[in-house]
């Protein structure tokens, strides 16, 4: 029987490059970890004819697509009549559906209007699937083994209609390979590339994934026997014995739940004196659940002002040496252990010039300086960091989060 | 005559989740620039047949296929193969290719082998073209009207090549259309829909894009005639005029572009004070450059404490009314607009319930309070979130901000 799935994303604005595609990596990714084959993906227009089109070119090589967007209540969401199209059904409204649109829309303080109701349209014979993260529902129609699943095009609803419903429809027919996985921080990506392949593994398939906190590695082990999943996570100790200090423990937890982690088993908390990422360090942590048992709270302190008032800086340091440099750093950084009760507490600064303008030829634009402050050490570093402002804030926050595990760890 | 272009990635990697696609989205947005229509994009496999096969299904609807990966010098590099026998040519080496490949080698001090040389081959009848940035020269072949680019798969090669010797050839059949777009904020999507089609404009297209902070509407007008920036200029006003109060203005502003500039013109600061998105709100108003002007900087006040100590929230107001609550949301508010200097500022606080745990049945998780305080008025706002932790968090920062834009306007 045929394995394969495709995906196929419906949106005029990702073919015009107004919006970035997020659902087919996260598709693509799921799959292979789950072990299901992803034959191809496609991006089509929303015009009339497109989707249907694709799913006829890919009924041969594929029993499953996966379709997303398009399911909105605007004149260019044509999947429904796509779909029911393609298998010859009549579109009409679904009274379950309806109620699951209003039900969403009520709860939004919102009065469903024609277009709104459009979203309780089905294709008779689909199976529909609740959204638990928005209001269009997805569905699902199969004919003779061929299998289509709508989604709406927002990321985080298709994601939770995939974890909860579709998921386990893809999974009987699945392979899963051996997965263990770690993660890094600090390492050089292509060095631990390196690294990995002087262990000459053999059977074992390793992926990269970086993202701003640093790059996950994957262990995987396909084919026959039983044991995959052990051999993955013997592959993947050797990884990261071989990888070394940068490599975060326990392996599989990430960066910021080690931090937390070890704060916790320390019993200290942690503050923030945030100067050109202007809370975002702070901001990334807490997007770990169960932060607040540790994290006192932070101050961003953009003017020299406020470094004083607040945390505690000299003025004499602002002028000696300026905002951004090794002294304010480390002086901002005890402000933010000061704010920790009892004095047991580890304060995270950074400081530095995001641009795009502000940068001079002593400090220019990426210079960046990040300090921490416990208990029991100090320390201050100076980062020169490349690209866009974002890029730059994005990676001295994590940078940060990262002199913090270090030290506590 | 068709206008329309293709796209093919060959990547394995890619359709495993173990790389992001660059390639497709860069030339997509590139290509809507320049008014070149884009039929789709695909994202196939290195398996033997599966490029031919794209490039025989694309020959109907399109004039040009952009095809980018598989010109390394790995086994896995099918697309010279893939390309000669779509085209019923030979594949043979190229002495002005494999010329291009040796020097490419001779400056990195790489011996070049035999897996090397394939980079050397290329169709017989194909253009080459050179390679500024890297080793595998592109190439083209056209035949009867129909026409396959192979660019490299390194995105900065296959920049580097649609720039230099690309673009020009697309741009002669280019159509640039019109375009005009403005902002919203606070406005549903589907009523947004709807005003929109009321006003029945011939012959523009729109395209609503959410996010986070509101919904994007742009307006494209295409086809003949001089005037289309124009048209689609007008048309904006009229989109602007129908829906109302939630239009940012000027026209074309980002919702934190115009709080800023509101800010700047009243010479007011701004700061924050918040508590469950944790710097969130702070950090996503300074993603725009030149924030600096007018934050004056913010308190993340998780505890308490916190929130009495940096912002003189009374204990009363706390044990009376709860951390998540009008009267904190207001007292922090307050808090945070003393942080301005002189008094003119412009406070905004954020206290609520991001969960996933935390919540009660009096106060769920996704309940959140915001507030603003200004030298003029004062106002906070319930609101009932939902979503992930994440979703609440992002929502909440951008209603704050959204908050601070309709009391300084």
């Amino acid at each position: 029987m045929n394995k394969d799935v495709a995906i196929v994303v419906v949106a005029d604005e990702i073919l015009q490059g107004r919006r970035t595609e997020a659902n087919a990596a996260w598709l693509a990714r799921t799959l292979f970890e789950m072990g299901v084959p992803l034959w191809e993906t496609r991006v089509v227009s929303d015009r009339r004819g497109a989707l249907e089109d694709a799913l006829n070119a890919l009924r041969s090589p594929t029993r499953t697509v996966l379709v997303t967007g398009g399911l909105g209540p605007t004149r260019d969401d044509r999947t429904r009549e796509e779909v029911a199209r393609f298998f010859g059904r009549n579109l009409s409204p679904s009274p379950e559906a309806l109620a699951l649109v209003n039900a969403s829309y009520e709860r939004r303080g919102i009065v469903l209007d024609k277009a709104g109701e459009s979203q309780g349209d089905l294709p008779e014979g689909a199976t529909l699937i609740p959204n638990p993260a928005g209001t269009a529902p997805a569905f699902l129609l199969e004919h003779e083994g061929y299998c289509v699943v709508c989604f709406p095009g927002v990321p985080r609803e298709m994601r939770a209609i995939f974890q909860e419903s579709v998921r386990d429809l893809l999974a009987s027919s699945a392979d899963p390979p051996g997965l263990a996985r770690l993660f890094t921080h600090g390492l050089g990506e292509s060095l631990q590339e390196q690294r990995m392949s002087e262990l000459g593994l053999e059977g074992v398939e390793f992926c990269s994934l970086p993202g701003w906190w640093g790059v996950e590695i994957q262990c995987l082990v396909r084919g026959e026997g039983q044991d995959r999943q052990k051999r993955a996570e013997q592959a993947l100790e050797q990884v990261a014995e071989k990888l070394g200090e940068g490599v975060i423990r326990p392996l599989g937890k990430t960066l910021r739940q080690s931090l937390l982690d070890l704060l916790r088993n320390k019993n200290w908390q942690v503050a923030f004196a945030e100067s050109c990422t202007a809370g975002l360090a702070c901001a990334e942590l807490v997007g770990e659940p169960g932060a607040s048992d540790v994290l006192a709270g932070g101050v961003v302190a953009y003017s020299n002002e406020l470094k004083t008032s607040l945390l505690g800086v000299s003025s004499t340091t602002l002028e000696t040496h300026g905002a951004v440099s090794r002294e304010t750093a480390l002086e901002m950084a005890r402000g933010a252990a000061k704010i920790c009760p009892n004095g047991r507490g580890l304060g995270l600064a950074v400081t530095g010039i995001a641009g795009p303008d502000g940068g001079t030829s002593e400090k220019p634009v990426g210079l960046v300086w990040i300090a921490a402050s416990s208990p029991i050490e100090e320390v201050a570093l100076e980062l020169r960091l490349v690209g866009s402002r974002d890029d730059i804030r994005q990676r001295a926050a994590w940078r940060l989060i990262g002199l913090g595990w270090r030290i506590v760890r």
